[in-house]
């Protein structure tokens, strides 16, 4: 298979993902006449929209451009980019886990469901990490000499450590863990951006 | 980044985006026997998807055409490209809700749900003046030497003003209100058939 | 903008479309040790989804044959092509409305549906019509010099007058009225099979 | 019709198809301070989830390589390949249905949900094998003298039989069928394997 092919298909799925956050944003129940104060009860919504937009819209660019490094794709990395967008595609669930448990006002939810996007955005990064790996093991599928990835080899590592970390803290600090999620994903926002800088 | 890849990414949103408007349409509540009635109330969705399918299909028109008028994607381009996907995937929530708000017959929902529309819009058009504006600053990402583009450079501050305007009328007047946004997103069309006159 | 963007795009739709028709498949309600009976009364769902998975899929192999046969594509052809999109989206609708009344069991809410889809069938037939009408007028739009098309430019027509005839049958004849709409799109996917063997 | 434009729909049915299976992730009724077991208790759709990911995407590698094999598309395998591409679709229903019916945990359930599974995999295998049959009796469509696909080409029979099985013994082995019914969606990841392996 053809690099662009696996390409079309991923952007399609990540396109999609993307797209279908938004079908979360259900019209709250509301006592006629009372429409705008439940609306603004929905911000937690728009709030986890927001992140899970930029999320796997960086995604997407980070995706999007590591592939189109490559010259060949073999069955391995088929495979690979599966996983890597079977992780992407649980994103959907945690953001609505968060809204709806930040919704609620409860502690203890919210921190469950902190930790479930925590432990996502985990295994994100994971899957990059080993997609990475694996192009590094075979250099025979990259196109270009010079790395230009080497600086950005060790972030799904940060990341994981940083989401690690989250899932470890949330239980007793729930602001704590929650800003380390938005700082996790905000990092790798920047991380593109400076990769791309270099391209 | 090419130009393509990121016209492939964004028409795959907006092709999602105009398709999932008709999951709304759900099958009304009835008592058997009783199915017409349910439907013939149904007429705000009705309303609601016909003038957001107009919009986003228009803004579909005007994105794609923007972009093969480039050259080059640069990284701030690609963020910018995903704040207007974002702006544009909101739609889908204030159609639900104007749906929603005027079935009740409520109408300082209505007025609320109109509003929502209203910022989403302004929303809208704003990303795209940003998205002109660093354009014109960076002259070299685009390509052909006339500008084509003038005459419709200041049709998103218009937009912006209109949706404004609706925004701060609607409270006084849901009619004025409403017709201000069609006004609005009926001007978008008829923009986009101006400036591809010009083609 | 050039024929294969706009092919692309129509394509993205109808490929979304054909493919959310499925999340209409709900798990049903069902208590505990009964699915089987549950399930199969779903019945109707089955049904409506193969027809309209039959109905989208040969709307889309003749959306997708006519463009190719078209060499430029200008602002209007832009625009009715958004209306035959529009037309075919909300094929979603009726095909649930069917399925939820024809579960029902009520001759009355049953005729409601069936005239319901009839009416969105006709709304495709006439978008069809409209577009070879409209490229008719203008030839130069066109590629080959051979007229392929004449064999199948008065299928619309003939269509539209077997969908208005199934509106004014049904409330007389139920079983009368869902035969013509089934024998209606069964004709389109004939009408397909003929016209691609002359290409 | 040339093999890229059915290639380019029929991937995008299959990324729209292998993304929403995870709208099926809905956020579970949970009462004030328990999301932490009520979203242990999803754990079946986990479970069916990560099944219908790897089933749905190796059936799309394997309908990408199979297509990338022709060189010419006729009428009758565009009506073929809507037929692959409907049974395909259906994978989202017994998918919700073996998650709900796990999750009930009534025994009887739970054997119509995976018998409802196996049914529609054996479809979708029989899809497979009618489409390799016509391909076979029309060589003109190929385009590799090499016949690669002779080692799978009785894969699709191979995978009725197994499915075939699965609904005989569920009714009376509930473990027993699950099980055959994975090993069967394993098969079709190493069959990929193996016969990517050849190219």
């Amino acid at each position: 298979m053809k690099p662009d092919r696996l390409q079309a298909f991923s952007d399609g799925v990540l396109a999609i993902l993307i797209t279908i956050l938004v079908l979360e944003f259900h019209v709250p129940d509301f006592s006629k006449g009372h429409l705008t104060s439940a609306v603004l009860l929905q911000w937690p919504i728009l709030m986890a929209y927001i992140v899970s937009f930029l999320y796997v819209g960086t995604l997407w660019l980070f995706h999007h451009d590591y592939f189109s490094n490559l010259t060949r794709i073999d069955r391995n990395l088929n495979l690979i980019n599966l996983f890597v967008l079977f992780t992407i595609t649980l994103v959907d669930y945690p953001t609505n886990l968060v809204a709806t448990a930040v919704a609620s006002g409860n502690t203890d939810d919210m921190k469950t469901a902190f930790i479930i996007y925590d432990i996502v955005a985990l295994l994100i990064s994971a899957s990059f990490e080993l997609l990475y790996w694996y192009v590094k093991k075979h250099p025979d599928l990259k196109s270009n000499q010079k790395n230009i990835y080497r600086s950005i080899e060790l972030d799904p590592v940060r990341s994981v450590i940083i989401y690690g970390l989250a899932i470890i803290i949330t239980p007793f600090s729930l602001v704590t863990g929650a800003c380390l999620l938005c700082v996790g994903i905000i990092f790798h926002t920047f991380a593109y951006l400076r990769s791309s800088n270099k391209l």
